[in-house]
């Protein structure tokens, strides 16, 4: 797909990125096209899949809850891909993400602020994970700055 | 802020998180309720800072970048404020989380594939922050699931 993208969508990714609800019409003015260009163009980057979603970033804080991220290592015999297809159903995980480096896994979990239930349901994620070799948890406290592109 | 939250609050952000671009209109049908009401609740949910934005969620990896996060672990004496501040005016970094637990600092970067050139972009990130302790570098492979909430 990378070549079939140019420079028009990058545009639009940067404009989207800042603004996702941007109509078509708002669009084709800031770029200086049609909104027939701007719908087209959209309907590909979200059919190749380079769009992956238009989304809201909340302030989780805000309303009553915890962002936690678990940087996750495992050991280098287990499976990832069987563990991610049962992590998927875990309603309390909103982000997995697969990786290389310092962490194998970054899951994200939104839970509540209360200690204690939050306590359980990192028990419950990372039972659902074997062959953990080293899990860091990382409690987000604040959203200084957030751009996709 | 959080006790003026309502029900109806709570169903427009999740059918955001699912699709940013939902009309009023679109929002309105599916929550039998008026396009009135919906643009009314959006925009208090906007001034009062709990949508933090509408984005996209692109693939990256299609785009010919490479995401990368860095978990940074600063020494306790020293200033997060003062560092925050410097990363912030920096292009390389898209997003700024501070947080509690195993790091404090959680920087995304999105950068060229060339490793060479990520490495300089990488140093050049981690000479602005003075005091760290530890560093965990993570290059995200797959977005496996992204939900907002």
């Amino acid at each position: 797909m990378a070549d079939k993208i140019n420079g028009i969508d990058l545009r639009i990714l940067k404009l989207l990125s800042k603004n996702a609800r941007l109509t078509y019409k708002e669009l084709a003015e800031l770029l200086g096209t049609t909104r027939q260009r701007i719908s087209r163009r959209m309907n590909r980057l979200e059919q190749s899949g380079i769009i992956l979603k238009y989304t809201v970033i909340p302030n989780y804080d805000a309303l009553g809850y915890i962002h936690v991220i678990l940087g996750v290592t495992i050991k280098p015999e287990v499976d990832i891909d069987e563990i991610v297809e049962k992590l998927k159903k875990n309603e309390h995980i909103k982000i997995i993400q697969r990786a290389l480096g310092s962490h194998n896994l970054v899951l994200h979990i939104i839970g509540p602020k209360d200690m204690k239930e939050l306590e359980k349901i990192i028990a419950s994620v990372t039972k659902e994970i074997p062959g953990i070799d080293h899990l860091d948890i990382t409690f987000i406290t604040e959203t200084v700055k957030f751009e996709a592109l």
